[in-house]
């Protein structure tokens, strides 16, 4: 109760703006300036943080080492905590926010400490280690990494981090970049709540963002922007959705013809190098990169390349054979499907492992109408297919384990097939059915949720099929399957696990966001996500109910995730807006019903 | 019929993509290559395009000369002309589009000539004005200019445009843009369909855009590029709803406490030379500037100014007295108001003069119950209201009109309160009810179609207020009131027109596709009008039928939209996804219904 009178005072006074929001929080109000020289220690030694003068061409010029090697055998924490310090006062001092829109008009003067008032500088960044990392930090199961920690920003200038883990310490110091403003002024940067603080844990622990990287797209820049974006909102999952019916983009050396002829076009596909860069650029930043390769449905691009292995390919009507085209699925009872499967698992489980402890299969949307094209098949009845689809998948996740690695799939395959999964199955779901989640539970697997209702992003555009003349009317206004939009206040709602049980609460391991892409690219994907994956951030890392028991206000999140989309914007993201300046000025008496 | 065959074929061909489609349109199949130098004559006169080369610091440096001076009495046709060819080359030179997106996977090659192939040149562009441009060439009113335009280009490698006004040939320029691809390797810039024979010109004569610059603030910067983008979908209008009860960010130098007090932070509002600025860069782009100051509703800002002239300042509840917060109108019966009002015209109608024929004084959205608490009126009673609005409405434009201006008002004006107005008064719909474009036309009045059932861009987001939990339960899951999204096929099929007599048509100007921006600002403000705001282009210069008097198809205008996106995007605007690619590759067969 205390804490919520707490934020019941920082909603209106607009000073404690952290998102997401913290376990608990505590700030007076005493100005504090950042050193330019701040110095930084990590477990009693020097942190060597940028920017770094160097000499270009006869002219000085000063930069930012804010990224590793992609070597992931050279990582130690040490060189995390480094790089994320530089990339954490990089931010501080470069792009910071000066607030203006977020106080009422012309009364940013109030807000702000005089320019020219006596200075009390932060001197002294002291970040402490109380844990050891081992190897799973860096690639863990769900619930193996402590990510708690503590900070503390005295009112005579010493700010202290600590955690158990080096991924506790990152989150420690996204917080810690969300506690400054740039006055508007060359004054420099402040703070203007201490003493403060901070004790904080997720609720959940796999807080994810599933992306469909199949049906357009994206360079590696765009999705190495995206891990930027997830760690400032501190998700530590990122889920590629690598391969669907559209286009294979990822190079697989064993099988070069996979992506020769299913990429969209010749070089448009991920080698393993770009692979490797994106999955160690997350693991500096605290975020393990999980790759699905969806089957046996969503395989039609493997036909482009391997005819043989799939049927029903380009099947039509396509309405009739998959949701959407083209269709095509990898053959149920064929040994030469189980030859390619253990060739390309052989070649991409060994490039997973070093950065994760899990590996996708997919497995939704299965079409039954396909089997009947199938000559390994030819049936569509439950009976024959259930326990070839079981064989199917015990070959897999046989092989999956046999590589260290922990298989997720899709939850139509317990939800709808009610096939026999090992223990450590993680199962995702996506709201096939309003009791998805509970279904998984219930049949006492771990479960991820999700909810095509509340977390896909993609929803509400409409239609992506063009409609003839003929067929106009049936589909009329062309809404899509999924609308409406999924708004933040909406994203924000979502709360899976109401009324669990503490033993149900146990097998949830958390949760991922979606976007799946027939309507977003690289040009939309940035504003396709934020801030809305952050709604969904705040409920994985801080939990939909506060302190009290009670569900968190969308007046009370309003401000805040306003406030989180301006300097995400000032770090390069183009985030929508929140609403119009006015509401962000006015929040507190006006924009609410 | 034989139109729509030509479109049948070019549908499968993917060859004739252009937006907005022009009435009549024959192509071959003969390869052309652009030449480098390729000469350009205006009237028999050398045009002289850039890039001209400059030496910088010792190094050349090509300098693309496409913008013309701010002072408009500087302007000449073979000016405005030259700043056109420039800009045009430019894109076709540099900002061109390699088709593969456009393409069967893999099979790019199969509509690229062959870059070793011997090349036929367009060396020349002959472009002719077979009328001369007056000063209502470019300020004017619906109906006064010839827009269009003949296009051919031989196969010998001449490419002619012609057209009766500078504006005319403006869009020929831009559709001579389309026509060329860049080819995957450097061997250039080539078009594949010579020869080439077009006859263009538009269905209505307004084709405007209303974007709301109060509720965000947008810079100067982000008002030009949608100029440019509006350019390429041979809009002719910007409509600026300049100020709304959130912020006036327009200074006026005769009241300067109006954006001293209401604009969103001192500084954020434009100058007169900013206006100048947008005004003659939309001129010499063919597009007229249309400034809208709302009243009496919507004008609570001034209050921050002028307290004295607002009645139910900020009132609450706010959903009694406005639409949206902050309450607020100008007083009904106050000289003060008239006082006031003649100033702010006197200051700000001189300056509209030479860039527009219209001045926009709004009338939307008129809420009586706040002139309970005008103490200068105190009913709300249509009887006392109505003569008073009247009074206002006959002050407002009897002052526009001696400036030489012609008024547009909101429907309301008409269709709600049924006040009178002069025959020269525009009056611009927006979907109040389903007939009201019907409506104005069936009073005799000149309408401007638009409508929030399918031209309202902002629509289908989800609500931009933030609920209590006390209210969460009633506004769940926070739709908006004009939700679906207005996808591009929804857009697309408004057709205000159908079924209206010739001598209702005549009554017709054109229509408006509408952005309001309480949850749009410069970051996502390119996401959220293109490519939607382009088929609102298409129906208003083609018409929502073809030649035939069918409805367009989506599966026509699907491919041809897609290719415009990519442009756009290129030319560095960035448009959402039309489809995902494997529907741009493969359109005519898959993604659709």
């Amino acid at each position: 109760m205390w804490l919520s009178i707490v934020w019941f005072c920082a909603f209106f006074s607009f000073t404690q703006a952290l998102w997401p929001v913290p376990v608990e929080f505590t700030s007076g109000n005493t100005v504090l300036w950042i050193a330019p020289n701040v110095k930084v220690t990590y477990n009693g030694g020097n942190v060597r943080w940028s920017p770094q003068t160097y000499d270009k061409n006869g002219q000085t010029e000063n930069v930012w080492i804010e990224q590793l090697t992609t070597n992931t055998s050279a990582y130690t924490s040490h060189s995390i905590i480094e790089a994320a310090v530089t990339r954490t006062l990089k931010t501080v001092f470069t792009q910071n926010l000066v607030p203006w829109k977020l106080h009422p008009r012309n009364e940013l003067y109030k807000f702000e400490p005089a320019a020219n008032s006596t200075k009390t500088y932060i001197s002294s960044l002291t970040i402490t280690q109380t844990g050891t990392d081992t190897v799973d930090t860096f690639k863990p199961l769900a619930g193996a990494v402590d990510e708690s920690y503590n900070l503390t920003i005295t009112e005579d200038g010493k700010a202290v981090i600590s955690g158990v883990s080096s991924t506790g310490i990152l989150h420690g110091l996204q917080t810690f970049s969300q506690l400054f403003y740039q006055h508007s002024t060359d004054a420099g940067i402040y703070i203007n709540m201490a003493p403060v603080a901070i004790s904080d844990a997720p609720k959940f622990s796999h807080r994810g963002l599933n992306i469909d990287i199949s049906r357009n797209w994206y360079p590696v820049s765009s999705i190495t922007k995206t891990i930027d974006a997830l760690s400032w909102n501190k998700f530590n999952r990122l889920h590629l959705h690598m391969t669907d019916a559209q286009s294979w983009p990822m190079d697989v050396p064993a099988l070069p013809e996979l992506s020769k002829k299913g990429a969209y076009q010749v070089g448009l596909s991920y080698s393993p190098a770009d692979i490797a860069y994106i999955q160690s650029y997350a693991q500096s930043r605290g975020i393990e990169v999980i790759i699905e390769i969806d089957m046996p449905g969503h395989t039609s691009v493997i036909g482009l390349a391997y005819p043989e292995l799939i049927a029903a390919q380009d099947a039509q009507p396509w309405d009739t054979y998959c949701a959407e085209p083209p269709c095509g699925q990898l053959k149920l009872n064929s040994s030469a499907v189980d030859t390619f499967l253990e060739t390309l698992f052989d070649d991409i489980l060994p490039r997973v492992y070093p950065y994760s402890a899990y590996f996708h299969t997919g497995g939704d949307e299965v079409n039954v109408q396909d089997y009947l094209l199938d000559e390994t098949v030819q049936s569509n009845l439950t009976s024959v297919l259930k326990p070839l689809l079981q064989k199917f998948l015990d070959r897999n996740h046989d092989q999956i384990r046999s590589k260290g690695l922990t298989p997720i799939v899709w939850e139509e395959m317990l939800n709808t097939w009610n096939l026999t999964l090992g223990d450590d199955v993680l199962v995702q779901t996506w709201g096939v059915t309003p009791t998805s989640v509970h279904d998984v539970v219930a049949a006492g697997h771990k479960v991820l949720f999700g909810d095509s209702s509340f977390w896909y992003l993609d929803c509400g555009k409409g239609q992506w099929l063009d409609f003839t003349n003929e067929s106009f009317q049936t589909y009329y206004p062309f809404a899509d399957y999924c609308s409406p939009t999924k708004n933040w206040r909406l994203v924000y709602s979502y709360d899976p696990t109401a009324n669990m049980t503490a033993e149900e609460l146990a097998l949830v391991a958390g949760g991922e966001v979606h976007l799946w892409s027939e309507q977003t690219d690289p040009v939309s994907v940035e504003y396709m996500l934020w801030p809305r994956a952050s709604a969904a951030g705040e409920i994985l890392w801080s939990g939909r109910q506060d302190a009290s028991g009670q569900n968190r206000s969308q007046l009370d999140a309003s401000p805040r995730l306003a406030e989180l989309r301006e300097r995400m914007v000032n770090r390069g993201v183009a985030a929508g807006p929140v609403q119009m300046v006015f509401c962000t000025q006015h929040n507190a008496t006006e924009c609410s019903l």
